[in-house]
């Protein structure tokens, strides 16, 4: 196994099961080496196995030391897993040759394990039950609430006030706003009729969820399921569009594929039925412990999906100044196909 | 003026104006560069003066065509602010010399204008108002609660639902907890005569606050203000020791001293109660756009402090597996003296 550097929490998360916000993490043979300051190592101590856990107040310094005494001659890093001060001052007066490996642990991390899919099941349970009481609280009390109030009412039932961590800020975007693919929320108020997009997720044990539903306004029968009736036809044939691109990439992919193979489904959907140009994002991305990891799911990669791969399928169409509509699904291959998570 | 490359938000925030998730900014002399991509392009042209807005699907390949049609010789750049990746592209086959000067926006953002002296203060205000609104909750709801779930009221009254940024996750802290300096939520529930320590600021026109208030849990008159009577005797001596060397510390710090002066201040003043061991961090950093910008005060830093210079002062002891004792608030220096915000 080659050696290896790590700074990013949730990389080192993944070969440690721990993690804090100062560490680097060694991995040198069969020897690793997880490195913090005082406030962490005694937590460390107690959580990581097969693992020496080194107290130092200058991670850096300590991490060449350990390279130094054993004399190690090649060591794999992620040029994007360090600021260019910290590799400056790693490679500085050191023998060890730091060779650059983008991205080797989100390519380590492509395929899940099973323990990995049951936690990332759980996670999009929690996230859906997270939807559910949010729409409760819409139907009830969301006319007239603001973005603002309801971005903090959707961290609110997602966190289960504050049980969970959110995997990211939510979305909550009416109308025009919901054609900003990353909208801020506004002052602009809730109404019958409108039409509402959200996103948002949780975590469980560090593992994320991810979904978006974009719904009509009806504060008789306000829900997130998949099936809406807008008043407004354009948002309607703007939504059924989306929606038979959403579930067909979701039908028709398959490992084996390739990654832009299954863009293309969603994609060549959206385009025939000529909003191609408004459709400005991939199809989809890694969930992981990260929110965003690999396989990206665009019109380039080629990287062959193969089975406990888990990603969104979210395409979107976006009409400036009218509005937007995404609808997003976390999924895991098994056995050949997709499966929502 | 010395050519520079930006590529932090907060940084690219403080030369325009405006800022997004992802820009990078050159000033050439005179001439001023926005590179960003389609979702940010409208508004940063709204927004920006005497700035050129760039939009780019490649912002590191656009910067550098700027760079070589304008025929730039050097610019500096801060290898924080980089990724390695990032550097490496930037580098890669170009005539520019990159000089490391290393945090140069943070050093030219030291010392506030009154403009940003006044956002501070308005957030300040916000600030110490959640707080308020958070001790009454506390005072009529609080028994029985866990961390995690008073984190998420501390969300709420800070945020006030959703209105404003939050410049942190807020600690909140039940006894032994508040021994780790920057414990996370648990299920640990707070009753009467527990200590509390809350660590929490908001953003006001996306400058920070930052505050933290210790006090005796008592149903009947619970408060943040800084009379706290404890009924456990060792929390009082601990609470009157960081008390009387917070505020000792903002009597006496003036214009003009090393930071490391003001550190000592206050330091020693626990460290001859005995406890100096216990006072694990700093006295204090600078606070604006970032929650954690210069002047740093500790032990070690001999800048001069000077008027405009804004800067929390918070003192703590931990006792671990006992408790622990923070008592911060955000000051600016003026005509020699620390006001509070």
């Amino acid at each position: 196994m080659k050696n290896f550097i790590l700074k990013n929490e949730n990389a080192i998360y993944y070969e440690t099961n721990f993690s804090c916000d100062n560490v680097i993490f060694l991995s040198l043979g069969s020897e690793k080496f997880f490195i913090t300051d005082a406030r962490y190592t005694l937590e460390a101590k107690e959580c990581i196995k097969d693992c020496e856990v080194i107290e130092s107040s200058d991670l850096v310094a300590s991490a060449k030391e350990i390279l130094n005494k054993n004399n190690i001659k090649e060591l794999v890093f992620d040029p994007n897993d360090f600021s260019y001060a910290t590799y400056s001052n790693l490679v500085k007066d050191i023998k060890t040759i730091f060779k650059e490996e983008p991205n080797f642990s989100k390519i380590k991390r492509l395929i899940k394990s099973d323990d990995e899919i049951k936690l990332l099941k759980k996670a999009s349970v929690l996230g859906r039950l997270g939807f559910e009481n949010f729409a409760k609280y819409i139907k009830k009390y969301g006319l007239k609430k603001s973005e603002e109030f309801l971005y903090f009412k959707a961290f609110e039932n997602m966190s289960q006030s504050g049980k969970l961590n959110i995997s990211f800020e939510p979305i909550v975007a009416i109308n025009e706003n919901a054609a900003k693919p990353h909208a801020l929320p506004t002052l602009k108020k809730l109404r019958q009729g409108d039409l509402l997009l959200i996103d948002a997720g949780v975590k469980y044990q560090r593992y994320c969820s991810d979904r978006t539903c974009t719904s009509y306004v009806n504060f008789d029968n306000f829900n997130f399921e998949r099936e809406q009736k807008f008043k407004n036809k354009k948002h309607q044939k703007i939504y059924d569009i989306v929606y038979k691109s959403q579930t067909t990439a979701i039908k028709k992919a398959r490992s084996g594929m390739q990654a832009k193979e299954i863009d293309k489904i969603a994609r060549d959907i959206i385009t025939k039925a000529g909003y191609g140009n408004f459709f400005v994002h991939s199809t989809g991305h890694g969930v992981g412990l990260d929110i965003h990891e690999f396989p990206n799911i665009n019109t380039k990669n080629d990287l062959i999906i193969e089975d406990n791969m888990v990603f969104t399928i979210e395409p979107g169409v976006y009409l400036p100044n009218e509005f937007g509509v995404r609808i997003e699904d976390t999924i895991v291959m098994k056995n050949g196909r997709a499966i929502i998570l």
